[in-house]
């Protein structure tokens, strides 16, 4: 292997928070101890050194082969020292204040509840609009230079599914480093909620108090997946409007019915940048942890999400060895015009493919 | 291969409409001509003869290999011979009167504008909940005796994907023997209306005038689907409650932006019980089609759908395959536990499966 160039995945470190993404003496003693042994990862990880958590995130975050192979031994050695974190889902809409919610209630968790976060986020379309979410430094500043806080932005473009896996196995990185709150970030539109609620135990909706907004959530059937609701910026003048989005958001609630584990979702106003009810918001996550715990649902519901990856990585992976066979893509561009012309089904067409393609 | 027992697909014929499937002398004679060929089944549907396209339809529902071989054959046959009708998809929650509102819009469709109309439906449940959707022989009873009718019940319980290719099959042939309406009903639960809308031109969603109800249409994200809206059972002392059911909706309409093909989604009345204004339902559709096709969206749209369902298919046969390999299951049922033991993750799992998978 040469020496790795400017843009190599190990050198830019795009996700390391603070100092050691800005301190060029730390790059350079990265670089110097570059071949770092499986077991070197792991050890660093577990004694929670931040500097080895982020470069493996980077090989998890890595196209290369050579690093997805030891991104997942480290992985496979970090699973029986992760699960004992509370992983939150946070979603809304642009504009709700996700960054500042995230920061208050981090800092938050940090100083009153004597917790590490790691914060974390999906978002697919990250590379296109660079920095959309959780790329811009500048974002949730004084908790990024908290030591007991971790903030990597979302992997960079590619597939929800591929996207969402890699954070996923962020996660179990992060929680054998020792945090044990994870908040997985979203952006509010589009299919990632669903991923997120797929990998988290608790799903937060920030919603505003506009009018309207209410029913941004519910169109989308994001306040199905909700386990806990916060109006965020009810301050000043917003907060008539605030307490009435509220109203809003529980007559919503009452037209599911309560869930198989009978819990009844909170519905919080909050004011990230007042710093107003956020214990409130945190509260409600707590309350329903001991809820799920006693009532044995935390487990059940980590083993379904397990299995629910298990299904779609392989939907996902044998799709790409399938779209990746040279045959099937000659064929399938053929095939492709005889469907337009009516001249074959696109069944009798995938059929063609999947004999071409198990043949191999 | 022996001659069929009772409960052979084909001498069953649970969907043959009518006569056909009551008379034991006509299924006696089917019985007698079991063996037609490929040929003789095309020139029977082209020629119109319901018995062929019925025993023909059984035939894409069978699960038995030589069937769905000889099926697969007759289907791209016929596929030049379709694509000119007009497919209507209907949808709309239980109660909201579906089967006599596609009576009253068929018995209109053949009396008033010389159509030919064929009902087919999506259930995947259809199985489980024996009869819940066109299975009720006393459902449609007027429009069912109508030569220019043709009226099939779901194919029986698979998955949706399976369900959907087959009811998406049979909309060719009955394309083939010159229907020029195909209706595909589906219950208004679950995914199955993602199906229709994925293989019909119209979308049509059927409301109940009351209150409440046209956010179950919001929730689930049906609205957006619907290319047309119809507020049915406006009748007697339900009319102001229609009138108001009628507001909410196109208030809910205007909170989606209208779509690239400029289409507004129009609201109507009607009472399919008291056959009043099922006649500008139709006309939206009828509107609706011409809109398409002078913008050049009908066609594209078409492609789309066919696009997608070769999609689909290759998704779902590699998973069957998969599925069904018995090293995969040994393997599957293993990791499965290490997967709960938290001794691997399920990205890891996933990947050995693959590659135990396509070394076969």
């Amino acid at each position: 292997m040469t020496a790795p160039k400017k843009k190599s995945a190990l050198n830019v470190m795009p996700g390391v928070a603070g100092a050691a993404a800005l301190n060029p003496n730390l790059r350079g003693s990265l670089k110097a101890s570059k071949n770092l042994s499986v077991d070197d990862f792991v050890a660093g990880i577990l004694a929670g050194k931040i500097s080895i958590l982020s470069r493996a995130i980077t090989l998890v975050e890595s196209t290369k082969a050579e690093h997805q192979i030891l991104a997942e031994q480290i992985i496979n050695a970090c699973m029986p020292h992760s699960g004992n974190a509370l992983r939150i889902g946070i979603t809304g809409v642009p504009g709700v204040g996700k960054s500042t919610f995230i920061e208050s209630f981090g800092l938050h968790l940090i100083h009153q509840e004597n917790k590490k976060v790691a914060v974390l986020a999906i978002d697919p379309s990250s590379e296109k609009n660079k920095g959309s979410i959780l790329g811009d430094k500048t974002r949730m500043e004084k908790l990024s230079q908290h030591t007991a806080a971790f903030i990597r932005p979302s992997p960079s473009a590619g597939s929800l599914g591929g996207v969402a896996r890699k954070t996923r196995e962020t996660s179990i990185l992060c929680e054998a480093a020792g945090f044990n709150i994870i908040i997985i970030e979203t952006v509010g539109v589009g299919q990632s909620e669903t991923a997120v609620k797929s990998m988290v135990d608790y799903f937060l909706l920030l919603l505003l108090p506009g009018a309207g907004d209410e029913l941004q959530g519910i169109k989308r059937g994001i306040m199905e997946m909700a386990d806990g609701i916060a109006i965020n910026k009810a301050d000043g003048e917003n907060e008539a409007r605030a307490r009435h989005a509220s109203l809003d958001a529980k007559r919503a609630l009452n037209l599911y019915p309560v869930g198989e584990n009978g819990w009844q979702v909170p519905v919080q106003l909050c004011s990230a940048l007042e710093n107003t009810h956020i214990e409130d918001v945190w509260q409600d996550a707590e309350r329903f942890e001991r809820h799920m715990k006693t009532k044995g649902f935390f487990d059940k519901n980590r083993e379904t999400q397990a299995s629910f990856w298990l299904r779609e990585t392989i939907s996902e992976s044998l799709l790409n060895h399938f779209q990746k066979n040279p045959e099937v893509k000659k064929r399938l561009a053929e095939l492709e015009l005889e469907i337009k012309n009516q001249s074959v089904s696109p069944f009798t067409a995938a059929r063609e493919l999947i004999n071409l393609f198990l043949q191999k």
